[in-house]
């Protein structure tokens, strides 16, 4: 929990005043750069003191060995981690003799925002040298949205104190020394210490130096990963915009290090500043020509622009997409700044992923070493679709990618059609640990689900017909082949794993069977839409027929007794865990519990029947969700980030609206608040896009199933006001509820000329159709009084109504202002 | 499989015939000797060439990592595992220049016989070497069962052609270099080969010199393993019977090798003969002087009774076994053969154990890493209950004395009372694979019911009053916390593994809820005739009462509509396996598909609900035996050697008598037939047990649920004659079944002057109550005649009415007769 206020409340930015030491870490993440394509932390530009130095590109890993105790048929042997890859960011600081390092001397004053805007992170710092030498840093970083290869940063030391010699080192460099990993852990009962060292190990400098070069402030480093053999080029140039006369420039290079150093003496007041442009390739085939002139001349490109050119087409970028996708909340500046930091960060994490995966962390750290689950499916995707389909596009069209990998993984499996990797970088299994990743077959109907909303949502037939049809059909084939008809008693799915982590293998998973019956009647009607691509495939119509009885015939266990749906079959005959005798710090349970304990009781880390009931709410009448709902908050615990959100959204529609506020704002402050510890290890994007879910699908009651787009927005008794954007058909929708009013209005996109001149949906169960430029009314229906459901003992979510503390309203004056930023454009208010 | 005639089929013993290479490292598993502390491969005197070279000592271990890709609360990091100590067979002989090796020269005779009586190795040769000199060596090697710390071999060479210059070097050596592990399997869709070394790698110079010396033919060596820190001394002495005067004897140590040498130069005719005699002792804890004396100490007691004094120990420890224990079989003589070598084995394997695990090779190789597994409890231990009942007093013994790591395993679960490891030599658990190995439970009840069987066959109160009541106790107190009652629909035990390897993890398996129950109810039974112990461990009426409740009410499912009792909750709706599109060569299952689709599906590899109609008779009615049964014949594939014994035994009792045959034959071959081709690791204890079990509880229909014995024997039709022996509360009643004869004899063992003079048991449900010195006559009744079932395609049993083309009999002239072992005892026929 990050207790102190470390960073400030304000609507379009986040902003650390003073440095906390203790907190780095998470800062690093909060504060992290990305265009979905490269990612840098938010490490201090002098590179110390760090918590975990990051700068990943997208789809770029080496392999490690995945070590096993007993070896199976059809276990992975070696896993994807992703790759600390050349330090581009990195520009150290000596005052006369002394580095610049904040742990020594004082910084009288230092303060970091990331502007959500503007798209960059910007920082000051008034440093005195333990000399007694004092300086002002400034430095504004960005990676480009608009030029996918390029990171840009604006340094400035200004001399604030006596004539002072200063040299600036500004590097890239390779194979950075990380700090260690979790510590072994001892089996103490057999008297010795058994620590698997490889993890970490593997990844001991992983890349190899095979060419570096420089000359006049230009230089280049190109390496080599060891196992994957993938090669990334960094290239950097410098322009000078002041320094005094005498400056020296200098340029050298080593395999791992390439510099370029400013050296002057400044008088106080006087001034270096330069822009640094780094740019970034790599690939698995290209040669080392092709490779050096692309990072070359992406450097042109970007210097070309120059710096204030960047910042113009990054404000530009962001514009667009704040003005599809920007969500008010009024009555809580906290959710108004963490949506708009989640709407940030899930942009960053796709706006360029350009069929590369997005990872669980997006590029905002290790974490999961950098893998892709069904979260981006499930959580992630749904943002991106109503916000910037173009980036949940790139992710699906990755899918399609990997298809051949998913055909063979099937295969290898002895099933049918084809089964995507529960975690991977590249496209192969990278699980170690079949129960809760082969057996989690759930991913390729979330895979499914995500294209069908694409195409719902967006009407791309180019993307049906090219990568829609595929991808469902088969995935349809996996449904079929890993199900049976059980004689008469219907279609079963034994032996799977549901996306609760506290549950494994089970027979007949309510959200897996609901989802797979979704996929494989979206794909019978995507074979009959595109029946020359059908064909192709092989589909006719004795396998369709098939697919529809299975769809028709899927077991959905229900428990008559206790009037609610079992997770699995024979759920809710199990032990209710013991939440009386389970204390506060025996949270997450999996920490301090076996998993053959939790696996085989009623107790539910995330939501799994309870994203059923978000997933698939069309299958459940009123009553069952209402009675689901209640039933299952009595067992969850939230030992995942996944959970508050999916939570947040079905309290909504069942009509608990104040505990819906409440996980919304659990899901909302998960990174700001480092609420599950490990924020430091990268940004959990799935919570960060289930910010935007609680709001649009939780307080909005926005569904969209069997393309049928439908709102019931209602607002908890704390919040006076929301107002959601979303791109549907390439127009753009806004929803503005006010109390107990809604207004829908409805505007062309400019990019989509050819978006339809209406649209038609659904406000509380009444068919509305609105004009472009039209807006219509309606009042929300009043609510009947329910009694509130419980939690297990100490699981509530904090009460949102009580007194907040965290995240200040920011003190003093505003530095951005005070900046002398006068070559670039400054971080306007919003464009109305 | 052992296609060729390797072994002859022979009543007291086994010869190989030549020297067949290619079953160099089965040979040496089947030609192993042991007393159940000490355990020598049958590897060649010469030591080279070797399949694997092997000298155990029972619970003398190193550790190991326990690699895991995903780490996880509960699970175990390192493991235990067997190491090949100081080898104190080897005698390594120069004939003139040249070393003995078989596969130069040429062997113009080679024999090996394992005398189940004699307990020795014996082995003659004449081999000529390259350089065309002869020599005739002979060899007899024994593991003393008298003398515990015992190895003793009779040595000899002569020269048959020249005057030959001999040197015999007889030698202790540690830390041999083992042939490698099975290769590291490549992930080639990942194109990098990834490899784990660290099994093999860790007990690559597993022991650390501590100490040698010796001189006059006598030496020590002491070494300690590195991890586990256990002390291990070999010593050794030479007793020379026959050498020209002028030969000369040599003795000189290093740290991992003493070596005394004999050299002479024999005329044709002459001969070098001596004796050696090897001991060992190891300990956690004792000074190495201690150890030192230890081993010098009980060389000196094997002196001092002589070679020909430890042979005629060793014939009468034999006749006294063979006595109580032998099974005659007329109609089938590698039936007689394989029971009396499984005796032998079994015997080997247990007698001397003296608090120790018995593994589930014994000391007969490395596999399984020398682990113990429930095996012991559920096949090994009711044999030597009743043929040498102090042997499996001594197993589980070692149960007890491991208590206390059961409480602390049990306790680390979150559960009560004792938790036992499922693998394991010291008492951790080693499984780093939780499914099959923490969650299969069932090994609680297993270890319990061979306590009950053990004091209901011996009566031995001072274990029950000692060991019984806290065995019982601890583990019906885990069962209680395991399972819960669920509302008045019973005591359901969820998410547990039974015996079946290809299920896992599944809510109320029958097996394990039937074990449960017996053990709760045992446990009351003991804690009543043992309040005061009862008392000491805490146990009051609530507690008793709460078992009583937990009994009675235990859930045991059943599928009215299919009329079988499925292997646990939903079993019987799962998909068949698709055996008719599997092939022959993928067998065995888990090597060709993954575990996920095997424990989804309904396939058996071993015996599971089976074993529970054996373990739990009396739990089914005649009807349900014959229906489940047959409904499980249909599914289960036997890809463990666990299962055709069980499965002989319930066929025998529904009365598929051809069958029981059939899978009796495989169980009783499994060894000397090679059929799971992994012989070459070291027998499989569990499957020669089972060789008994199908004859004596099988076609002997031998039960003893309840402390009830009884009998309903039947032979099937290529059987003439059964007559099976077993101690029973001191008195050796002997079961003597001709055709529809069956008779019974009860007669004093002179060791147990103490025994009742008459013993009470059923024969076909009529009690009969035989004196000492009595027998009675009874008869078969009929058999009504019933379908066979089917197996599954490819799976059902040789058929063993088919011709047998194994084992011929013995050719050409009976060595061990021509043997000039005139000052030895011969081997002769057994004592009537």
């Amino acid at each position: 929990m990050i207790e102190h206020p470390a960073f400030t409340c304000e609507a379009w930015r986040v902003t650390e005043v003073g440095l906390n030491l203790e907190v780095l870490a998470q800062s690093e993440s909060v504060f992290a750069l990305s265009n979905g394509h490269i990612g840098v932390r938010g490490n201090l530009d002098e590179g110390e003191p760090h918590g975990l130095p990051g700068t990943y590109l997208a789809g770029f890993y080496e392999l490690r060995p995945l070590p096993a105790a007993e070896t199976a048929y059809g276990q992975s042997e070696s896993s994807q981690t992703v790759v600390n890859v050349t330090n581009g960011k990195l520009i150290r600081l000596l005052v006369d003799d002394e580095p610049f390092d904040v742990r020594y001397g004082e910084a009288h004053s230092h303060r970091r925002v990331l502007d959500f805007r503007a798209g960059t992170l910007r920082r000051e710092a008034v440093w005195e040298s333990p000399g007694c030498r004092t300086v002002a840093v400034r430095s504004t970083r960005l990676v480009s949205l608009t030029q996918r290869a390029i990171v840009a940063i604006c340094y400035e030391v200004e001399a604030l104190s006596h004539d002072l010699r200063i040299v600036v080192q500004s590097e890239l460099v390779a194979n950075e020394v990380l700090p260690d990993g979790p510590a072994p852990r001892a089996q103490e009962a057999q008297g010795v210490e058994v620590a698997d060292p490889r993890a970490a190990a593997s990844l001991e400098d992983p890349l190899v130096g095979l060419r570096h070069g420089g000359n006049d402030g230009r230089s280049l480093l190109i390496h080599r990963t060891r196992a994957s053999g993938l090669t990334v080029a960094a290239a950097m140039a410098h322009e000078v915009l002041e320094a005094p006369d005498d400056r020296e420039v200098l340029t050298e290079t080593l395999a791992d290090v390439a510099r370029t150093s400013v050296i002057a003496t400044l008088r106080p007041g006087q001034r270096i500043r330069f822009v640094k442009y780094v740019s970034y390739g790599w690939s698995a085939q290209r040669s080392l020509p092709a490779l050096e002139d692309q990072v070359a001349g992406a450097i042109y490109a970007a210097r070309h622009a120059g710096f204030g050119g960047l910042l113009a087409e990054q404000r530009a970028y962001l514009d667009r997409f704040w003005k599809r996708a920007d969500v008010e909340v009024e009555g809580d500046d906290e959710i108004q700044q963490a949506v708009r930091f989640a709407l940030f960060h899930v942009l960053q994490a796709g706006a360029r992923g350009e069929t590369r995966a997005i990872a669980a962390k997006g590029l905002t750290g290790s974490g999961y070493d950098g893998h892709a689950f069904s979260d981006t499916e499930s959580f992630v995707l749904p943002v991106l679709t109503a916000t910037a389909p173009a980036a949940a596009s790139d992710a699906l069209r990755w899918r399609h990618s990997i298809l051949p990998l998913a055909l063979d993984r099937a295969a290898q499996l002895g099933l049918k059609g084809a089964d995507f990797p529960w975690r991977t970088i590249h496209g192969e299994e990278c699980s170690g640990y079949w129960p809760a990743s082969t057996a989690a077959f759930h991913i390729n109907a979330d895979i499914a689900d995500a294209a069908i909303r694409f195409m719902d949502s967006t009407g791309d037939d180019a993307f049906a017909a090219a990568q829609g049809v595929d991808l469902l059909v088969h995935t349809a084939r996996l449904w079929y082949s890993l199900g049976h008809f059980d004689d008469g008693r219907g279609f079963r799915i034994d032996g799977v794993t549901g996306p609760d982590e506290y549950s494994a293998v089970a027979d007949n998973n309510v959200y897996t069977n609901l989802m797979a019956q979704q996929n494989l009647r979206a794909a019978i009607e995507l074979a009959r839409r595109f029946p020359d691509r059908a064909e192709q495939l092989g589909v006719g119509d004795d396998e369709l027929d098939g697919w529809r009885r299975a769809a028709d015939e899927m077991v959905i266990p229900y428990d008559e007794e206790a009037g609610i749906h079992p997770q699995a079959d024979g759920y809710s005959r199990h032990q209710v865990w013991d939440f009386a005798h389970t204390r506060d710090d025996q949270y997450p349970l999996m920490l301090h519990f076996p998993y053959f304990d939790l696996y085989r009781k009623q107790v539910v880390k995330q939501a799994d029947l309870v994203l059923a009931l978000h997933m698939r709410g069309d299958a459940f009448t009123p009553e069952e969700k209402l009675r689901n709902f209640d039933y299952y908050e009595t067992i969850t615990v939230r030992d995942s980030s996944l959970s508050a959100c999916t939570q947040s959204i079905v309290a909504a529609e069942v009509g608990h609206m104040d505990l819906a506020y409440d996980y919304l704002s659990e899901a909302a402050l998960m990174d700001l608040g480092d609420l599950e510890h490990n924020t430091r290890d990268g940004l959990h994007m799935a919570s960060l896009a289930g910010t935007w879910l609680a709001l649009v699908a939780g307080l909005g009651g926005m569904r969209d199933a069997g393309g049928r787009l439908c709102f019931s927005p209602r607002l908890p008794s704390g919040l006076g006001r929301l107002c959601f954007r979303m791109l549907r058909r390439g127009l753009r929708l806004k929803v503005d509820v006010s109390g107990r009013d809604v207004t829908y209005s409805l505007q062309r996109d400019p990019e989509h000329p050819q978006a339809p001149p209406s649209l038609t949906f659904c406000h509380y169960g009444e068919e509305l159709t609105v004009e472009v430029g039209d807006q219509v009314r309606r009042t929300v229906p009043p609510l009947k009084a329910i009694p509130a459901p419980r939690q297990p003992r100490g699981r509530a979510p904090e009460r949102r109504d009580g007194p907040r503390r965290r995240f200040p309203r920011p003190e003093g004056t505003d530095m951005v202002e005070e900046w002398g930023l006068e070559s670039f454009p400054a971080s306007d208010p919003p464009a109305p």
